[in-house]
């Protein structure tokens, strides 16, 4: 079976949510999970998007709201970063640049981002920070310092970006299972339901 | 205990999903449910928001998809409407104007106007449809049609609107449970858990 596509962006609490989530719901169907971070910012662009805090009255003290609820109903530990939302670019970079050596690593640098951003308010916009992050898992420093500028890592995440607005994606968390597209952390018991049926 | 408060546009799929749940949800906690028709259009016009289908490229094939999964998940009827999404300010007046006189002969006309639009494929954009409809279930077709023209009538649907915007009412369906907002056909499941617990 073909592994379940997750696609997130590092700046998304509800994409956060579902990384802590979403493998242990594969491994109870023996799926795997094929873990794609993309910039919102380049797919707002397509479709006219825009960010659910900040731009638009109203839905930013929702939405405020409903990361801490949500995060509470998951308990997944959560708290809202000072500066929000911000451009992940160098996150994404390093995590394609690390998982074309170990897909295994770069899951676990996406969560040590994700957790450095969303319980320890660290500034992950910030190449440095990535770097650290990084490097706390035993990951080269230099190497990736020189990675985050390199043409090359920054052409492989347009070719991904590329292939997620290819593939429909919209928003983060999006996840497909088998060709069914499913958007949003409070979908996960609906991912969780259609790998167990195989739909409705 | 003060009713729940349940906004929604006529032309909204995922409202119509929830009109036929709210009820019965709300019955199992001995609650009432308070229905606010709104207009999404203006709306949209204070968060600047968009439709989910029609403007956006990408999301439009998402929700269309959506809209058919989810009814087939809530086991609700559901047929795409040709013409959608539709102005449904004749709708919304029509159960203003049928609220004043009978809260629960409105919330009968709420059924029909929907299952009109969602199942029968019937424009309930047009002020003669919405006469039609309520007619069937023993409106006064001259009175009804009158009261669509009444600038009374349509000043009360603007006070509500101006209401639900005051109540940070920005999608459809949204519903305020003991003054937490709740947005999404998908968040029933958290509605009613709320309804039970008081909060998580």
């Amino acid at each position: 079976m073909p592994p379940l596509e997750f696609y997130f962006d590092f700046s998304s609490p509800y994409g956060y949510f579902a990384s802590e989530k979403i493998d242990s719901i594969a491994r109870r169907f023996n799926r795997d999970v094929a873990w794609r971070p993309v910039l919102l910012g380049v797919i707002f662009k397509t479709t006219g998007a825009q960010p659910l805090v900040g731009s638009a009255p109203l839905k930013g003290a929702y939405f405020l709201r409903d990361f801490a609820r949500s995060a509470r109903l998951l308990q997944v530990a959560y708290k809202q970063p000072a500066s929000f939302p911000i451009p992940t670019q160098h996150a994404a970079r390093a995590f394609y640049w690390l998982h074309d050596q170990s897909p295994a690593r770069a899951i676990a640098l996406a969560h040590a981002l994700y957790r450095a951003y969303f319980i320890d308010g660290r500034d992950i916009s910030a190449a440095e920070t990535c770097v650290e992050v990084a490097a706390a898992l035993g990951v080269d420093r230099a190497a990736l310092s020189a990675a985050l500028q390199d043409s090359a890592v920054k052409e492989r995440l347009k070719t991904e970006m590329d292939g997620a607005i290819a593939n429909g994606v919209f928003g983060s968390p999006f996840i497909i299972v088998d060709g069914e597209p499913f958007h949003g952390a409070d979908r996960l018991d609906q991912v969780e339901r259609w790998l167990g049926t195989g739909g409705w």
